[in-house]
């Protein structure tokens, strides 16, 4: 067990804070609730970047950019809006050396100055849909930050798209929620479930919210992304209006969504152990790190490590460039070196030393299993990738058994209760009550609703809290 | 001509605007002297990221991300800094509902808070050098703005190295300074003139600031990136030591190092006529439009249509995913539709009609001159490709031809005004004057020196301004 580490068992927040500083992936900046994403925490993000960013423009999404300072007034167009967010914003009142007119925010999200630029753009239906996401930094302030999952700054990409009738914006709406999941599931190997938000849980300003909740090895849940169908609130506030093909001035309709940073948060959650950071081959920046091990200097620097960048470079053009590296540290211990990539989550170490040598092969160590074994040079490449399939398959495995079996299905509030206190994890219970329910719920038991699955939009039943028959089947849980 | 285009020859400046707005590549944002960078213009971006970040991480650098606030004190520790970017500084004093106990700026660069963070990550010699870049926004605030070219806000890289020695930083500032001219040459056609900044013109904090320049076709300069040796200076604002092999506390030498979304003012300025935009093809998002064409709609959809999909699915697998496009928007006049594509730079357009159809040919029209000719279906993706390349070679020898032609050797100061006067563009002369010099000059004719090119940098002479012998060859013109 690594000593730098605290385990989970005993100490659950310093373990994700200890993962994160033995893997570098962040630190703490200067000023208080802000943080810095370190080169093997960004290189993380890259890569979600990259699977993401594809996937929107496959769905037919631009990228633009919009200004990081909004006027004030402009959030106050939106009621729910500004009183969601105002007390959460930072405010810069100087600029160039004069005190400036009116106070800019930094944004917080962009729903207002995007709303506002839309109607400048907007005249007829056939400027629409507009489809366009942004990826940049956003600001609201924390009293109490954690890297990664609650920082005052933070890095996510907000698509902001507009159309001319409910139904299309309410389509666009589940089809990001959709490819959210997609990516989230095949590429992060986080099992998600997709549901819509209840009343209490919506975002400030739209008419629905829907959800990504993926279930951390705390048993507790972790909101991984939303996607909001903002009806014609925001159309109206910023007047985006246009000519319908019958002739009428219609208000548009709209769509927000986002994932941020945090899912880096939600990788350490979900797959890391008490050893440290695991990242699952699909995101991993490096998949898979060569190591020239070896007493006799002149062999490991003039056979072994020849060979290894041979290999490296083989695999370098199945899986990606830069994606597999070779060790060269010989001043740090062996041990050191298998430790340095093991607590950076590397998902594959190659080692290559005088037995491997001499026997033309390479043993490869599992960093989900520990597993380890031998295999020739020439079936080294598909044997490598072969591997890496396997541990994304293992990894999306233990995490989605994991959530199953510590989801729990009760029918009265004693129940829920006692199966909270003494098991944690999701709880799945028919529930109508109101948003003041919600609130009774949550100051009682600290749990929320986390959606309403929409895989089971179709359940009914009687409502554990108030209940009412026909309610919905809703989760609940403790959550980030 | 485009009507809705001010011709170059009548108003330069308003040429620019209209280039951009037929483009749609940016717009006002409704905070002054900010802007939006609009789709077109943002995956013109996208494409200027991705070959300078696929260099820098070719030449071993990674990407991190480091906080948008700063506190005031951090720019005060490095003297001339603070004084060169105090004044152009937007100040947030309130957030989370409260005052601040110290202001944050807005970064408008990040030596110091970077600097900060070095100071944390290096002890030893083992942990140099740290190569680190950052893609991010800053904010400079201006009075007057230009879309592009001076805005409040603006998006950028600023890379960030730290090293053990001197010799390793300055080799570190020129390499970067060449990495920087081999895409603007190779991939944006801007052939620029590299070389150092004088004493005038020097990053504040800077021990020597190295510049890429380039000509507009309005015959004024542009710089394009810098490269700075910061020496020790913010090593020792900001402690930056690390223990060397020989068991000495030493200073870290440092660098920085950037480019904007200026560079999209550049491309603007360098290629574009009074059609529109001209964008070169390594760097355009779109390289090729196909327009399936004619009378008949049925024989448009069905057979013209379906053909022109499989020449752009073809070709998409030779130039990159999305990088050829077919036009279907079939309620625009044929010449609007030429239109369309003209203004927003597509380097190839390609016609496929009835005439072509029954010839199981296309038409290609050329941007850059207008050319037309026509190739037949088989010969199309080889054709296409080699004349994209013609395209960008010749805006690349184009625009070198016209900076050449726009360059003068002066030996007086009567000479100098004479020539900038009647024949503006770069002025060559040995110069060896002081900082109060450069600012009478500059006081006089509005001309700044450049750079002193490294191309020629052992040539020397008679100082134009002073007379004193051994002088520097420099470059002088009006710049933005």
């Amino acid at each position: 067990m690594a000593k730098n580490i605290t385990p989970r068992e005993e100490d659950y927040s310093q373990w994700y804070l200890d993962v994160i500083k033995a893997a570098e992936l962040a630190d703490y900046a200067p000023v208080r609730g802000c943080m810095v994403i370190r080169p093997n925490g960004y290189s993380l993000w890259e890569m979600i970047q990259k699977h993401f960013d594809e996937a929107f423009k496959d769905t037919g999404h631009v990228n633009a950019y919009f200004p990081l300072l909004i006027p004030n007034s402009f959030l106050e167009k939106e009621a729910d809006h500004v009183e969601g967010f105002a007390p959460e914003c930072a405010v810069v009142t100087h600029a160039g050396g004069e005190e400036l007119e009116e106070p800019l925010v930094v944004r917080p999200t962009s729903e207002t100055v995007i709303g506002h630029m839309y109607s400048k753009w907007v005249q007829s239906w056939r400027d629409l849909p507009i489809l366009i996401n942004q990826w940049c930094n956003v600001m609201r302030w924390e009293k109490r930050s954690r890297l990664f999952l609650r920082t005052s700054e933070f890095l996510w990409q907000e698509g902001h798209t507009a159309h001319a009738t409910k139904e299309e914006a309410m389509e666009e709406t589940l089809k990001m929620l959709g490819v959210y999941r997609k990516i989230m599931e095949e590429v992060l190997a986080l099992p998600v479930i997709t549901g819509e938000k209840s009343e209490g849980e919506r975002f400030p300003g739209a008419d629905n919210t829907y959800t990504c909740e993926a279930m951390m090895t705390d048993k507790k849940a972790l909101q991984a992304g939303t996607s909001h169908f903002l009806g014609q609130n925001f159309a109206k506030a910023f007047d985006i209006t246009f000519q319908s093909k019958e002739g009428t001035l219609e208000y548009a309709w709209t769509t927000s969504w986002g994932v941020s940073t945090r899912l880096i948060g939600a990788i350490i959650m979900t797959h890391s152990d008490n050893d440290g950071l695991i990242v699952p081959p699909n995101v991993a920046p490096v998949k898979a790190v060569i190591l020239p091990l070896g007493a006799e200097e002149a062999k490991v620097t003039e056979l072994y490590e020849p060979k290894a960048q041979e290999l490296a470079a083989t695999l370098n053009d199945i899986l990606g460039k830069r994606s597999v590296k070779v060790d060269t540290n010989y001043h740090m211990r062996p041990a050191d070196r298998f430790f340095y990539h093991l607590q950076r989550g590397v998902p594959l170490r190659i080692e290559l030393g005088e037995k491997e040598y001499s026997k033309e092969s390479v043993r490869l160590v599992r960093r989900d299993t520990g597993e380890r074994f031998d295999v020739s040079w020439d079936r080294a490449p598909e044997v490598v990738k072969e591997t890496l399939e396997a541990i994304q398959a293992n990894l999306y495995k233990r995490a989605k058994d994991f959530r199953e079996s510590n989801t729990h299905f009760v029918e009265s509030f004693d129940e829920f209760k006692k199966v909270l206190a003494e098991k944690g994890g999701f709880i799945k219970a028919y529930f109508a009550g109101s948003k003041e329910d919600e609130r009774a719920i949550k100051e009682e038991t600290m749990a929320t609703v986390r959606c309403f699955p929409l895989d089971e939009e179709h359940a009914r039943g009687k409502c554990f809290y108030t209940g009412k028959e026909g309610a919905r089947l809703a989760i609940f849980a403790k959550a980030y």
